[in-house]
């Protein structure tokens, strides 16, 4: 308990939902701003986002995306233009209405999204089939006025990549908006660590404005679903609203299809939760802002600094590595280093001197091994490969072991306390909102399988799908 | 002529500002957005921040700065705490009155600047020696409310860094602000193939709230200066009014002293200006978005496709490379690229087959030369090298022959006209109000040289420090 009281954090059984501020804030991901729903995000929380940023930016080059940048602000005719999609941010959107010591004679929007805005550049750009796809991308601030929030999960600004194309046929647009949700897995699985379930959202459940929209849902430690990505099939109800027009290879004029998609800093508050434990941050070592830490055990004992700079001259290049020879307790120094998550520490000690040998301590689960200097190079890539992978399957088991099927009502109420997600099959959007007001559960994705029951349990109507259902941040 | 009206660039000669506007929309940097004074970053135009982004990142990775990302939005309350800083920036501030379908009770700024939300940041994290120094910078968004406004050279929006930094002295701070004024030389003279002109900027022209600032200046082919990035060394005039303070290793509790700095998009419109032409855009090779266009003479022989196929094969790997097999006419193919400021064009025809041999044209002097295409690999790195000095002598050429001396005001009138830097020693802020108000040049910079005069010649008061005047963008 003392250890706790030290570090000031919460536990996890205790509070989860102050675990999670604790840890942002203490492992100094993140500071608030004096604006409610604003935060700041340190060097180590972008860090994160910096990594995620480069990892996505070498797959959209791959597949020949372009980066862009469009305005922050944009009229409210423009935004109009989409009826389904303005009633779905509406009340959410900020406005610039004073600017240049004058007030403006339109009011101005501050991007929460930006279909339109890329949507009306193409419709001045694209005249020919030869101008398509256009497939491009940006990186930037958006703002909605959330009433709650929560660093990194939910706030009035957040950073993300929205993606924007334009396609010549359904078929392409559609491939796009898979191969896109499936890029977003990738990234869950090699950088991030985190197994996400993927599928179509709902009627109910969908995007504004799209014709279906594909999402990656992973599993909080409390049960919860969070929504980490979605990918949206626009279909041509922009290009249709925008008149988005092309020339085909058949002469026939044309309404483009379009997709959008995005990823925010909202997976960071998934990355923190999905590992995290009541020591604080646990980082998988290819995205960690700091993958290994020196320690030195006798820091007054020059033998043993000596030692330590060797190791860290031999790994610096190769790794992003701190020495600390500060003259403190080894047990606080231990103590913080864990609570930042960082994936490797290194201790250096006078006992292993003459052999040549140091204890590697790995964070996520708790265990030391000793190495020899000169196997460091060779050993570490592999030791980080089966740290990553093992926290990857931690999080696997975790996933299928809450996943249920409910045959009626009462047992997905039942499965729907355990945490996780419970598959139900369903009639329609009317059964989705009544099991939404009774339970709290909303349908996270269509699951594409047979059905479990004929029968809806909760409209007693013909069952159209199954649904994964979960409270959801 | 004629080749002017198909590209329909206007002659530089003819309008400097209608070349500048039509070589930024045809060359498909930019497009306009709806709203007046914001523009759209299109893929290549984004490219070249995004060079600029990564040559700077590593220099700032190499000095232990660190990035970070502060919110958009922050009080007018905040603003204010610094008189002079508000005062400098209130006529162009932009507010947001109205979010989540209510009015706001305070209403918030969107950033023109952030030195207010470090400040505010410091004051909550700094309280000992260990903390300092903090080497912050944000790559972000900014709106400033200009009235005339032109693409990247002056905008509602813009996109920048802004390094804030805090220190334990003045000397550090000093130093910092001084190095990073180097950087920006730095970067301007390897990746820009621009010289600056570099120094302090008077009393009048100094940014709002810092002690002293330090200006890159790049001089365009109109004559006129265009400041092209700042280092600001702010004392404590931050800490004092934010209350930032520190227990020094002395134990003394002593007031941080900070800086902060900034280039923006802004130097893409440099980057146009000093090297474009009449053709079009020139790009040095390596920021260019795209760096070798391969065009094969008889794109219908098949020999030829095979070759220019094997040629790019070679070069895919290690350049920014392009193979145009269109069937179109090869002068309008020609056109287009030297329009687009592709810094190399390899032509490639039957008459060069047997030996193996293809025609290399280098855009930014016209000139073509033979290579055998197994030399390829190894000429064109000394090829881009080459052309990046030769384009950054040719603009270090233009800046030395327009920097000029004047001995009286006359002189300096005469001078003015001709275009580019004029010096003269003058007595401070009333000559150099008087010499605004009556020629449109403003003091550029300061310059470390001794007086031409000892008197100023305007007021005819004892001559302080002489100035490098000229009209500005």
């Amino acid at each position: 308990m003392k250890k706790k009281l030290v570090k000031s954090i919460t536990s996890r059984t205790f509070d989860f939902g102050k675990w999670y501020t604790d840890v942002c804030v203490k492992g100094e991901l993140i500071a608030y701003s004096d604006v409610k729903g604003f935060i700041i995000y340190l060097p180590d929380g972008y860090f994160l986002w910096e990594q995620i940023q480069k990892f996505f930016n070498k797959e959209l080059q791959k597949t020949n995306h372009q980066n862009v940048y469009f305005p922050l602000l944009f009229t409210e005719n423009l935004f109009k233009k989409e009826k389904k999609h303005i009633q779905g941010f509406q009340p959410e959107t900020a406005f610039v209405t004073f600017a240049g010591d004058k007030n403006l004679s339109e009011k101005l929007i501050l991007r929460p999204t930006s279909e339109v805005l890329f949507s009306q550049h193409y419709e001045k750009t694209i005249t020919s089939y030869r101008d398509l796809p256009k497939l491009y991308n940006q990186w930037c601030n958006v703002i909605r006025w959330e009433k709650s929030t929560r660093p990194f999960l939910r706030g009035k600004e957040f950073l993300w990549q929205e993606g924007h194309t334009a396609h010549a046929n359904a078929q392409e647009a559609m491939s796009e908006t898979l191969s896109i949700i499936k890029l977003y897995q990738k990234l869950g699985k090699e950088l991030l660590a985190i197994p996400f379930v993927i599928g179509k959202k709902t009627e109910l459940e969908k995007f504004a404005g799209a014709i279906e929209t594909y999402s990656i849902e992973s599993l909080m430690p409390d049960g919860q679903s969070l929504q980490s990505g979605t990918s949206h099939f626009l279909g041509t109800k922009f290009s249709e609203a925008f008149n988005i027009k092309f020339q085909d290879l058949d002469n026939k004029i044309k309404f483009v299809y379009q997709t959008s998609w995005g990823i925010s800093t909202r997976l960071l508050g998934a990355l923190v939760m999905v590992h995290g434990d009541d020591e604080g941050l646990v980082f998988p070592p290819y995205i960690a802002p700091l993958q290994i830490i020196i320690i030195p055990l006798q820091p007054k004992d020059a033998n043993v600094i000596k030692f330590s700079n060797e190791i860290f001259e031999v790994l610096k290049n190769k790794y992003r590595v701190k020495l600390d020879v500060q003259n403190k307790n080894t047990g606080w120094k231990f103590s913080q280093y864990e609570m930042k998550g960082i994936p490797l520490r290194i201790e250096v000690g006078k006992h292993g001197l003459e052999k040549d040998e140091i204890t590697v301590f790995t964070r996520y689960n708790f265990l030391k091994q000793q190495f020899k200097k000169d196997d460091l190079l060779t050993k570490i890539p592999f030791l980080f490969k089966n740290i990553h992978l093992m926290m990857y399957q931690k999080a696997l088991k975790y996933l299928n072991e809450h996943q249920y099927k409910a045959n009626n009502y009462e047992e997905f109420k039942i499965l729907l306390k355990k945490g996780g997600y419970v598959a139900i099959s369903i009639s329609g959007t009317n059964a989705e909102l009544k099991i939404k007001k009774e339970t709290g559960a909303t349908a996270r994705i269509i699951l594409e399988q047979e059905l479990i029951t004929d029968n809806c349990p909760i409209t007693n109507e013909k069952a159209i799908y199954t649904a994964l259902f979960s409270r959801a941040y």
